[in-house]
C-alpha cells in the first residue's frame, strides 16, 4: 500500500475543523468585510533552532499534503459553526458566511521545501499564496503537521550523528502523545535516520522496517531466566536478541551466552543481548567480553533506558561497546526541547489595484521580525558543496537561479492542484541522509544564510515605515 | 454526537498493530510454548508523580475502551505479519500462529479508575485479567493512551491550580504534537479542568467549548491598528476581545478602547483584550487602569505567550490584573516533563494447576520495585474527606469495602464485554473538579498510601526469594 493512502486510511478526511477558532472568525471577518478574496502570501517558518542546534530537518509535508488535498468544511461542520453562539446568544456566524464556508473549495499555490531538507531558521518550509481567507484558515494545521514532525526528525538526525554508523532503533510508542503522536513519531524518526521502530502499525501502514524481541515480562513469567530465554529461543530462533537485565546483567549474558550456544548447535543464529538499565558503558564493556571469549564476536550489544544524543556521546566517551541503541522516550516526545515553535506570517497582501502591500511582524526582538515579499531560498554550490543559502522575494527579483543554485522550495499545489510527484518515505529517508552527509563535511555554524540586498532594502524599509505607522 | 462515536470516527478501528513487535514476538512464544491461555493478571501505573507534583489526574481510559472493543486482527494485519522475515530469511511467525491471532477475540477483564480520579504512584490505573497472550499484545497501546492524557490531564489541573478561579483556555493546537496529540490535549485540559480550547475539531468531536477572536495577522492585514479593530467589530460585534501588542501594547488598549466606546454606542458589548508578548504584569495593570478610567470596569484581560503553572503564579504574584489565561505550548506538551512514564507490569500468573504465582519486577532502585498480585486500592473516608488510600491484593484479601471505604477500580470489561457506563466527557470533568477539590483541603504531600499487611508480607516474600533465584 501506498503511504500516500496509508495516511488517509487512517485519519477520516474531515480535518477542516482541526483549526483555531480565530481562524474562522477573521475568516468571518475578511469575507464581512469583501477582503476574503484578496490575494496573500503567508509563510511557515521556525525563529531558532531545536535543541541548541545547528540546523533542523523538514518533515511533515505528506501530512499536509493529505490534509488539503481532502480540505472541505463538510455539511456537519457547517452545522456545528452554526450551532455557536457570541455573548449577546446570537450566533456566531452568519447563515451566507457558512454557506459560503461549504461552496468553498482549495485553491491556494503552495510551495514547500521537500521532506528531509536540511533548514535553517527564518526559511520557508512552507509557502502559501491564494485567497486571504484560505491561507488564514488552514494556518493552524499546516503548523501541527509541520512542527512536530520536524521536531522529530531533527531529534532523530541528531540521535544517528552521535549513534555514529551504529543502528539506531525508535522505540517510543508507549510514551508518545497519543495513537498518531507515535505514528507521526515513526515516521518522522525514520525520515531523521534512523534505521527501524517498534511500532507494529507504522510498519503496515508505512513500510518502516520494524524490530523487537522481548520483554522484561518474557522472563518474568518463566521460573527462572535460563528457562525463559530457552523457551523463547525455541520459539523464536531466528529473532534471537535476549533482554540481560531483569535480574543481573552478568548472570543474564551466561544464560544468553548458554542458550546462544544451544541455538548454534541446531543452525541457529544469536543476534545479541540487550541492557536496559544500569550503567550501560561498564556493562557493555563487559558483555563484550564474555561474548567474545564464548565465541560470538558478531553477536551485538543492544541498549536501551532512556537514550539521546547525550547519553549515547557519553557512553561512546567511556568506551561502550553497544552498537544498537534503542530510542524512545526521549526520541518521540523530544524531551529537551518538546515543541518547535513554527510560526506562520503574512509576507504580502494585494490591495483594491492590485499591488502588493508588504508587510512583516515588528517586534523588539530582532529574531522575531518577519521577512517580507514571497520568499524563496537559492542554496549556491560550488563542487558540489553548499556554500550559501540566500533568501530572495521572488515579487521583486528573478526566480531564475543562476548556474550552481539551487531553489529549496518546489511547487506542491498550483490553483488547489497537486502538481508533487510524492517521493516515497524510503526516498525522503536516503534524501535526508545525502542532505546530512553534505553538511557533515562543512562546518555548519559558520554557514551563511543571508537575505538578497533587494530583500534586506525592503525589510528596512518596512521596519522604519511601520515604526512610526502606529504613533 | 456522542464523545465514544466521535473518537472511532476520528480513527478506523484498525489498531491492534500499534503495539511494539516485541509483544507479537512474545505472543508467539507463548503460543509456541502452549502458556498463551494462562491466566495472567498486570497493572498499569506510574511511579513518580509528574512536573515533581503531589499527585495525577487519571485519564485515557476513554480511548482505551474505544480502542478495546474493536481489538482484533484483521486480515491484512495478519498478512502484513505474514510479511516479516527473521534474520535467517524465513517468516518470523508460524502460520498457524498468525490464524489463531486472526481468530482471537478479545476476552480480558479490565478494571481501571475512572476518568478524572485523583491518583498516586504506583496505584493501578487499570489492571488487565486474562489469557497471557492477550494481556501482553494490549500493553502498548493502553501505555501509550493513557500515559499522554494523564499527563496533560494533570498539567491542566496544576495550571487551572495555580490560576486560582480564573478561566483557563487551552491554546495548543498549533505546537501539539500531531492531529490527534491535538485532539487527545484539548480532551485531557479540559478533564484537567480547563474551560475552554481553540480547538473547533474537538470542539465538534468532544463538545469542549471552544474560544477565539483574531491573530495578528488580522492587524497586519489593514493598513493600522483602529481600522483592523473596526473592521473586527463590525464583522464580529459579538465576540470582540482585540490582540492589542501587534505594535504597541498601551496605544493598542487605547485603540481596543475607541472601538469599544463605538460597540457600545451600536449596543454591544466589549469583552476586553488579549496581551501576548511583553512584562504581562505591568501591561496588564496600565491596561486594567486604561479600561477601568474609560468605564470598562467589566472588560477582562486575557493573557497569552508561553504560559504554564509556574509564569502565571509569578505573574499573580506580582500583581497583573489578567483574568483570562490562554495557556498552549507548554500546556500541551507538558514542557517541562513531556512524558509520564508508566509502566505495565506483571502481578501473577496461573501455574498449570491453577494455582497463582506471584511476580514482582525487583530493582535496585526500590521505587521500581513493582506490587504482586491483583492490587485494589481503597480509599478510606472520615467525614466526607480522603483519609487514607490502601493498596490490597484481591487474591488474598477481602474486596468487600468496610464502611467509608471506596475501591478506586471499577469493573470496565467483563470477559471481553464493556460493563462501564461510560459518563460523558462533562461529568467526568465534573469529578475530576470534585476530586481536586476534596484533596485542595489536605496536607496532599502527607496524604498516607499504603500497601495492607497481607500485601506487604507477600512482597517482602517475593523479593527475599527473587534475590536468591538467580544465583
Amino acid at each position: 500500500m501506498s503511504e500516500k493512502r496509508a495516511l488517509l486510511q487512517l485519519y477520516r478526511p474531515e480535518l477542516s475543523l482541526l483549526t483555531d477558532l480565530y481562524q474562522l472568525t477573521m475568516a468571518h471577518g475578511y469575507w464581512q468585510n469583501g477582503d476574503y478574496d484578496r490575494e496573500a502570501i503567508f509563510h511557515l517558518f521556525y525563529r531558532k533552532n531545536p535543541f541548541k542546534g545547528d540546523c533542523a530537518i523538514a518533515c511533515g509535508l505528506d501530512t499536509v499534503i493529505d490534509y488539503l488535498q481532502s480540505w472541505q468544511f463538510h455539511r456537519e461542520d457547517i452545522q456545528y459553526l452554526g450551532s455557536l453562539k457570541g455573548n449577546d446568544g446570537r450566533p456566531l456566524f452568519d447563515e451566507s458566511f457558512l454557506n459560503y464556508l461549504q461552496r468553498m473549495r482549495f485553491e491556494c499555490d503552495i510551495e514547500a521545501v521537500p521532506e528531509g531538507t536540511l533548514v535553517f531558521p527564518h526559511q520557508p518550509l512552507i509557502k502559501v499564496r491564494g485567497p486571504l481567507i484560505q491561507a488564514q484558515l488552514i494556518e493552524t494545521a499546516l503548523l501541527n503537521m509541520v512542527n512536530y514532525a520536524t521536531l522529530i526528525a531533527t531529534k532523530a538526525a541528531r540521535i544517528v550523528q552521535a549513534a555514529d554508523g551504529d543502528t539506531v532503533l525508535e522505540f517510543g510508542l508507549r510514551r508518545a502523545q497519543g495513537i498518531d503522536g507515535g505514528l507521526t513519531a515513526s515516521r518522522a524518526a525514520y525520515v531523521g535516520g534512523c534505521h527501524a521502530t517498534s511500532n507494529v502499525l507504522a510498519g503496515k501502514l508505512l513500510g518502516i522496517p520494524v524490530r523487537g524481541t522481548h520483554a522484561h515480562s518474557w522472563v518474568m513469567a518463566f521460573s527462572n531466566e535460563l528457562e525463559a530465554f530457552r523457551a523463547y529461543a525455541r520459539a523464536m530462533p531466528n529473532n534471537c536478541v535476549f533482554l540481560v537485565d531483569t535480574f543481573d546483567t552478568i548472570d543474564g549474558v551466561r544464560n544468553a551466552i548458554s542458550v546462544a550456544r544451544e541455538l548454534r548447535s541446531e543452525g541457529h543464529k544469536f543476534l545479541g543481548v540487550r541492557l536496559d538499565s544500569g550503567d550501560l558503558a561498564e556493562l557493555s564493556i563487559a558483555a563484550r567480553q564474555l561474548l567474545d571469549e564464548a565465541g560470538f564476536p558478531e553477536a551485538q550489544i543492544i541498549a536501551s533506558n532512556d537514550l539521546d544524543e547525550y547519553r549515547i556521546q557519553q557512553l561512546k566517551e567511556r568506551g561502550a561497546t553497544i552498537k544498537v541503541w534503542g530510542v524512545g522516550t526521549r526520541l518521540v516526545t523530544a524531551y529537551d526541547q518538546p515543541a518547535l515553535g513554527g510560526v506562520y506570517k503574512l509576507g504580502a497582501v494585494k490591495g483594491p489595484e492590485g499591488d502588493w502591500h508588504y508587510k512583516i511582524k515588528l517586534s523588539e526582538d530582532p529574531i522575531k521580525v518577519s521577512n517580507p515579499g514571497s520568499l524563496q531560498v537559492l542554496r549556491r554550490f560550488e563542487q558540489g558543496q553548499p556554500v550559501e543559502d540566500l533568501m530572495i522575494n521572488s515579487l521583486e527579483e528573478s526566480l531564475e537561479p543562476e548556474a550552481g543554485q539551487q531553489p529549496l522550495l518546489q511547487k506542491i499545489f498550483t490553483k488547489g492542484q497537486l502538481v508533487y510527484p510524492r517521493p516515497d518515505l524510503h526516498q525522503i529517508r536516503r534524501y535526508s541522509l545525502q542532505q546530512q552527509e553534505q553538511f557533515a563535511q562543512l562546518n555548519i555554524k559558520a554557514y551563511p544564510c543571508n537575505l538578497s540586498a533587494p530583500l534586506k532594502a525592503r525589510k528596512n524599509q518596512l521596519i522604519e515605515a511601520q515604526q512610526f505607522q502606529n504613533q
